[in-house]
């Protein structure tokens, strides 16, 4: 099965918006969790991330820096992490949230590295480097790459709602070409962030209802759950939601941390829920 | 001294424009220098390039995706190679090809990977998320940034050249931008691929002729030495050619290893000093 059919159906039947980010940072980890090293307090921590939520989510989402921020000792951990999860629960996804892209022989080292032996499902790349960077990965259809059609940060604009001399906005100019060209294997996800929602009701209604999105930049960096309204697609399940510190990190002087943990990933799940059917 | 200065100065004292690309694939050692692991025949293949040629050139790049590819191992591989250099050859300058960029906390992780661990003078990054992923880094002036303003790659150009409504192509609207707005600190190097040697003339015209520029792309990928013609400005020393292939496997039968790169290394840095000063 294709990766976009793939992401439908567990949207479908799993019933939930919800991928949490997994931005986990060594010197953030709460003193209970921390054991012998680096690698092991990551790991430790993240499984009681996991173990609250695995049931609210469609998936974690990873952002590498804070891994490889720790060097070899963060890729140990991050290597722990997404081991546990496949093999505990292998219907969840795994996204790597790289923030880079690949061309020629590297992509293949780049897919060795996130597909191959890190097992995720779905790799997150810039489109900077044109289709070389989908290409050159080599994936077969079932694993995913998403694309930063659209970013949450607030200079994205600089380069991507740029005006081209054509009367398109780059970033709607990407989504077509994406669909058009790139999309030959019906694995390519598009990434817009919630920061920018008029941007997201564009690429909904370029991609048409059908088509799944995945968002990022809601909490910490500004996005509201509000500003999803309309942007659902069909069945109301074409919107994947990832919400990463106001989880993972909800008070950190809660005396039960995952219980916290999981009353955060939960309200999250319930207000997109009951958000996604409004028009 | 910013970072700008020191290369500057690191180019007109070396005498060379050649910056050798470690992209060290443990698949492609020769089976004299494997080691009892990989990171250990990462390590003693790449100490054999170094020592053969660091009188030669400004310093190494380093292709991340060709030690990530090797998990834990080939992130240690490459932590003995840049220590090994940092401690013998100082002056030497490393830069990082991370095809990547980062944003917010994630960005000053990022930095700590690439510079407070492993040593890099040069983040390599690309310019898709703006201003944000140059200022996030919070880099002392001293340390570099070297932005992938028009890459070496066959579909670079979909993106990279679009023509926008102001008249201007993008590559050239971004070099521009990066002039004006982003080298605060007089620290940020621009990159542009040999493949596309009439982008490679424009950026010039546009930077002026002290202004350093980083390219690839010559030897495997179809770049030509002769084709840089022109470009390479004041005292005919502001111009970097990353070389790596073409220096690095030279002739893998050769009976003598280091002796066939040192050739090899020495060739192109002669080839680039005679076609420097042509105009």
């Amino acid at each position: 099965m294709n990766f976009l059919d793939r992401l439908k159906l567990h949207l479908d039947t799993v019933g939930s918006h919800l991928c949490i980010g997994l931005d986990v940072d060594y010197d953030k980890i709460p003193q209970e969790f921390k054991r012998k090293n680096v690698s092991e307090s990551i790991f430790a921590f993240s499984k009681v991330i996991v173990e609250a939520t695995y049931d609210l989510c469609i998936g974690y989402k990873f952002n590498l820096s804070f891994y490889e921020g720790y060097g070899v000792n963060g890729l140990q951990g991050l290597n722990l992490t997404t081991s546990y999860i496949k093999q505990k629960y292998p219907d969840l996804l795994l996204f790597a949230d790289s923030k880079k892209a690949e061309i020629g022989d590297s992509a293949v080292m780049f897919r060795k590295q996130i597909i191959d032996n890190l097992g995720f499902d779905c790799v997150m790349i810039t489109p900077w480097f044109g289709y070389d960077s989908v290409r050159d990965l080599e994936l077969s259809e079932d694993m995913g790459v998403s694309i930063y059609v659209h970013d949450s940060n607030k200079t994205a604009s600089e380069i991507q709602d740029l005006e081209l001399k054509n009367g398109k906005i780059l970033y709607e100019y990407l989504t077509e070409k994406i669909l058009k060209e790139w999309n030959t294997q019906n694995n390519l996800l598009i990434e817009v962030g919630a920061t920018y929602p008029n941007q997201l009701r564009m690429v909904r209604e370029i991609v048409g209802e059908d088509y799944p999105i995945l968002t990022v930049g809601i909490g910490s960096q500004g996005g509201k759950i509000n500003d999803l309204k309309g942007i659902f697609g069909k069945n109301d399940r074409r919107l994947i939601v990832c919400v990463s510190r106001r989880i993972i990190y909800p008070q950190m002087n809660d005396p039960d941390y995952p219980d916290a943990v999981r009353r955060s990933a939960e309200d999250i799940a319930q207000e997109l829920l009951k958000i996604s059917s409004v028009r």
